[in-house]
């Protein structure tokens, strides 16, 4: 380490830091950046496109925008509250909860669902009953075995331990693998009490697949009787049935029968604002929660915010109060989110006929029933890399497909690749 | 508690939260908004106003809104680096530390300076060498006793222990306490080693007032014997000598020196952005760092970005883009800055003559010599809320004044209402 000591003789104070392995699709972006393939495909983008191809801007969204800019009363300085708007957190408690439940949420913008996960994370760490007596270790978090890239290094980055619950089906059929609900349920029976799990109630990722509506009050039963604590990450408010309120019936359901939780969600993809971070988290309380304890609650969320951000970014959250506030652009809104969740639909089944005309071997009934921006094939790493090196179709190393990223000019032609990689190689 | 026991006659896991004092000014904000007096005058606020006491908003600031507002392949897709585009980042470490340092500075984009802040603590908790086989409550970091309000909060949130140094002089005369240079640096000298100091490096917060350039380097000398390593919090950049490359040499001086530090600073301020949380956080290394070393620490900075909140802001990190990558606007900014911080030096000498026109007692050099947005006042807190009751100027409770809240038709009014509180009071 010699280069890292000054003229004093002292060694760098970080010269000795540690390595760690991030999760990065940039190899395989470089790779699809270098690919001279004209038919070259990504569907690695967590961004919807549109039919043709290109970023899509909700119109709702961009008549905001419009709106914001023309206000000559549009100013740079802080905002009132560092937490948000009390309208635009109103507007996200009532999304999902409805009326009534104003005085029994509390809540905070973040910085996307990212934020509100990590932020979900600090609040239980530092507050969570059951946790409180024991030492950082074993404070631990239950996540399906299939999830987003970044849930365990987010608990992880807060010394938080996280542990896998099994979720799809271990079959080596090619396809889609199917939801295990037997599996999930077993395991979720057979945790400590008051176990902390995080799940996703809609458009799970990677996999598109979340149990059914029966299966989730199976599961409310079992959850409410062992005392568990949710964290529900909803990134993808809206694209299972195109409408954010029906797609949260469970979190309402759950949060009616007075299980604990926390709701992590973001405006970031229900109205394509990924890069100005607007989520939030909420807290929703028992229906005999005191005042006194709720305002105990909101002063620790305060403080996090303060600690952590300072306040919360004010043009994003701008952005998405003035479609919220206005009666004419939440509808208008509202008729985009569910034409877009619509296209994902329209295109899940048409990638589903593509294969079945094909005769692709396997099975792909979660393909069509899935929902959101994601599928997880069921391939072998050998099929991932044919698919990019023989086809330049360029999926996650997982087998993660992203259905926001195809579109009228490449879903023929991916269909096309997957089916030959399955008939040319040996599984 | 048996209002938060739900109806499985579970205790709900937040039902013994702790309670938590959030240093606020909301009280003080009320007893301003409901003051009938015509001739309140708020100087709590940390904003620059203009000298008709209207929000400032940057004429470079607004044309690069208007251009970013007119580019049509503007989107708000997530950007291609979690941490900032790299031509943001690369203004942000020439702005203080001028050329050939790029690839010195590991930087990232921040929210705001309060999230710098707030990761160059998690950074060190996690990183600094010489914490590494300590537990959590010998983790300690020392700053000043006049302090921006949050910076304990912040710490603490961490875990993390805080101390004060001695700043200013403990001396009872009413006016503006001098700095006790003599004080700060012996508490400095009998640190033990490699300990860890937050300093502000210009226009600090609450009494504008730092050391001269001559007991910089006086303290750079001890500092380095010692091997201190210095969190540098700016969140007031430019605002001493009306440019910021300038106002910066000390920290210059110290990277130069090879004292190990990290850099916290902000747009916030210096172009009226504060909603928008714009800042960065930048780590410079030794001259003769491996790059090995360099690529470990960045990662390291992009996992806890990753972690924390997925991306920074996109809008508020173009907009400060905007103006520094065109040469124009550029220019035009820095002689607004320079005009804004020459307007809070004529507020401050124009309040100073006015105090001594009126023959005001105490010691008010200090206020003249000050920069940036705040001058402490050494009043008592009886003095204080007569300055609030009697004449309707509201101070923070500490005595801070907001220069930034002056105007030309204030600043008379002020200085007979602090006058008249010294005249009628004992001390």
């Amino acid at each position: 380490m010699a280069s890292s000591v000054n003229s004093n003789g002292q060694v760098h104070p970080f010269a000795n830091i540690s390595d760690i392995t991030l999760e990065s699709t940039n190899h395989l972006k470089t790779l699809y950046a270098n690919d001279a393939s004209p038919t070259k495909v990504n569907l690695m983008v967590g961004v919807y496109r549109t039919p043709e191809g290109k970023p899509y801007l909700f119109p709702s969204v961009q008549a905001a925008k419009q709106r914001i800019f023309a206000d000559n009363s549009w100013n740079f300085e802080y905002p009132s509250l560092q937490i948000g708007s009390k309208s635009f957190r109103q507007e996200g408690i009532r999304g999902i909860f409805g009326e009534g439940w104003d005085d029994r949420v509390i809540a905070t913008q973040t910085n996307g669902a990212s934020g509100a996960v990590h932020w979900a994370g600090v609040f239980l760490k530092e507050h969570y009953g059951p946790w409180k007596d024991r030492p950082d270790t074993e404070k631990k978090i239950y996540i399906p075995e299939q999830t987003w890239i970044n849930h365990h290094h987010t608990f992880h980055h807060l010394h938080i331990t996280t542990s896998t619950l099994p979720y799809l089906s271990t079959t080596t059929t090619p396809g889609i693998a199917p939801l295990d609900f037997s599996a999930f349920h077993t395991a979720i029976s057979n945790l400590p009490p008051q176990s902390v799990i995080l799940l996703q109630p809609i458009a799970h990722n990677p996999t598109g697949l979340v149990p059914t509506a029966s299966q989730w009050t199976t599961l409310l039963r079992t959850i409410k009787k062992l005392g568990h604590f949710i964290i529900w990450d909803v990134a993808y408010p809206g694209f299972s049935s195109g409408n954010i309120f029906d797609d949260l019936a469970v979190v309402r359901e759950y949060a009616e029968a007075e299980v604990p939780m926390v709701v992590c969600w973001t405006y970031g993809k229900c109205m394509g604002v990924y890069s100005e971070r607007v989520g939030l988290l909420l807290i929703p309380m028992p229906a005999g929660a005191s005042k006194e304890m709720r305002v105990r609650i909101e002063k620790q969320v305060k403080g996090i915010v303060r600690a952590e951000t300072g306040a919360l970014g004010g043009f994003g959250g701008r952005l998405v109060e003035t479609v919220l506030a206005d009666a004419g652009l939440k509808k208008q809104w509202e008729g985009e989110l569910r034409t877009v969740a619509g296209e994902l639909v329209r295109r899940r089944e048409k990638l589903g006929a593509s294969l079945e005309r094909l005769g692709a071997k396997g099975d792909w009934k979660g393909l069509v029933e899935g929902r959101g921006f994601f599928a997880l094939l069921n391939l072998t790493e050998v099929q991932v890399a044919m698919l990019r090196e023989k086809w330049s179709v360029y999926v996650l190393e997982s087998g993660r497909l992203s259905i926001a990223g195809l579109n009228d000019g490449n879903v023929e032609y991916v269909a096309r690749a997957i089916h030959d990689v399955l008939e040319n190689t040996r599984t």
